[in-house]
């Protein structure tokens, strides 16, 4: 794992304090839950330190901007706002999925009641538009700031678009990988595609640098969530904190076992298409039969020939951009965090 | 009841129009949910048509617009934009409050389930700030067009703080009547404020008749939620369509009230806040008991006189504007109608 620690750590203090800049005029009960969220306070709204995000999304934004202009400061609004949106969501969806748990302690919805945590990502979704406001009108001219907002609309559709399809594929018999594909760009890409273009936006009005920017952006998403799945499969367990069996067990419709139901004949596929038109959790004899098909389907190569794909993609438009300094190579570094992790 | 209906019928078409045309890239599903909410398809996704909203608030941006420009098409994007997020506070209100039935259909979470209409809202959300963009930069400096995104960000905060009060007021024991205007104003004012500012802002610089709409939007809506309260407690049943016994039997915490529970003392009051306390709805004799309380305090009068002022500010604001031309009176009889309406 590169250290991409020693990269986060100079841009998190500062995209945290935006952040609680934008929750300044929050009425208590709503900064209260919000705060919680984030893991700044506990849950009688006192301060404390819990696990939070990385702001990985946040951080590439800066880094992008300060790559092109010298200073990452003036993006900060956009940094913070797309971090906001990120959370938004996951507080929709922890109420979507009836998720009680988020990094070790009850969700928001778990807490508070489903009406009120839905309310509240209402509200932490406006917040973050309202902070794109805070972008000076000093730094940046109208047009850059209205391209901006519009960027950040176009992907929250997008985000929605992505939620909407990831929360009705569970109950579709036909999924194929192309679908699958376009809902993890929507559900996952967009947002991080987002982080990198607002910064680009920001920063230059150079169309062919944003589109290298873009072409980045877009492949690292896909390809960041395909070696996820992977990882999920085939993993090595004692890395990724996970047991390895546990997609498997829950029968997630990721990319090798797509592949897999749409790729295996006769009895065994009709058999491995009946397993998952159920509702019953793998047993651990049923994981064994799907751990063969995705072998005899050549599920592991066929995964990491598109991931490979993707990443080449994203790598030839890094490459593109190719400025000098340290915030450029730094993205580099993250970028190679996102799709060789093993944790 | 002044004719309304012939004013409306000029806009509502090219409304619908437009929120159509924001929808044509929409996928089917989510865009089905979205037509259903809107009354326009049935649960199949099948043409039909129900019972809709009355589209007051969009019109209104477009008499405040062709009051000042002439011609209301051009801000016939902000019009549905605000339109579009009206529809959204139904979506999740409905789920927040668990209520299966709007005008007569079961509302969206009850036929397509929480989650899913969870992720419908949002996604109309989005769209509605997205649709803001189709403003055109021909018809609009970028200065104004952000003003207008800014305006409705400022506006959706508004609702979703006031629908954090509202969620949270039902708990609480010690709600004043100022508390309650000023939930009463971010709910349900702040959009209609929008609705008017939208207009103004795009079709004005003049900051003192921007001003004059404002006193104008902010005092007519909350006007219009007393008299709303007024008449869930003192209305001609037969001319509202619902039992007058209904506010009181669910313990709306309206403001007469409100202002009922905080003027009456002794053992009466104790009595009357005993009853309010408690989680069940009030019985015949109870209704009797919570009336004659009504009565003693003075919360008829006292209601009344506040909708009066708000009133008052409200036609002051509309009289300091006086600009000639149709699109500014029927702005007028719109507002009479908010008033006076005994629908």
């Amino acid at each position: 794992m590169a250290d991409i620690g020693a990269i986060l750590k100079k841009y998190i203090p500062a995209i945290e304090q935006e952040i609680q800049t934008a929750l300044a005029e929050t009425p208590d009960f709503l900064g209260g839950v919000i705060r919680y969220h984030f893991g700044w306070v506990d849950e009688n709204f006192n301060p404390s330190r819990a696990e939070s995000g990385k702001m990985l999304r946040p951080a590439i934004c800066l880094l992008v901007f300060e790559t092109l202009s010298g200073d990452y400061r003036p993006a900060l609004p956009a940094a913070a706002a797309i971090e906001m949106i990120h959370n938004f969501t996951l507080l929709h969806d922890d109420i979507e999925d009836n998720d009680r748990e988020r990094r070790g302690r009850p969700t928001a919805w778990a807490l508070w009641g489903k009406p009120l945590a839905i309310n509240t990502g209402d509200y932490l979704y406006t917040l973050a538009f309202k902070t794109l406001f805070r972008l000076s009108p000093a730094d940046f001219p109208a047009e850059r700031l209205l391209a901006v907002h519009r960027l950040v609309a176009d992907s929250c559709l997008a985000l929605t678009v992505g939620q909407d399809l990831d929360l009705r594929f569970e109950g579709l018999q036909q999924v194929t990988p192309d679908m699958y594909i376009d809902m993890v760009y929507k559900k996952t890409g967009a947002l991080l595609e987002a982080s990198v273009l607002s910064g680009a936006i920001l920063g230059t009005d150079n169309a062919q640098l944003i589109e290298n920017y873009r072409q980045f952006a877009r492949n690292i998403g896909i390809a960041f969530q395909i070696r996820d799945d992977m990882l999920g499969i085939w993993g090595d367990s004692a890395k990724t904190g996970k047991s390895a069996d546990n997609d498997l067990r829950r029968k997630k419709k990721t990319l090798p076992v797509l592949y897999t139901l749409a790729q295996t004949t006769g009895s065994r596929g009709e058999q491995l298409r009946a397993l998952y038109a159920s509702d019953q959790p793998l047993t651990d004899d049923q994981i064994s039969f799907v751990r063969d098909s995705l072998e005899l389907a050549g599920a592991r190569g066929y995964t990491q020939q598109a991931a490979d794909s993707y990443i080449d993609r994203a790598f030839t438009g890094l490459q593109q951009i190719n400025l000098p300094g340290q915030p450029h190579a730094d993205l580099e570094t993250i970028a190679r965090f996102l799709i060789d992790r093993s944790h």
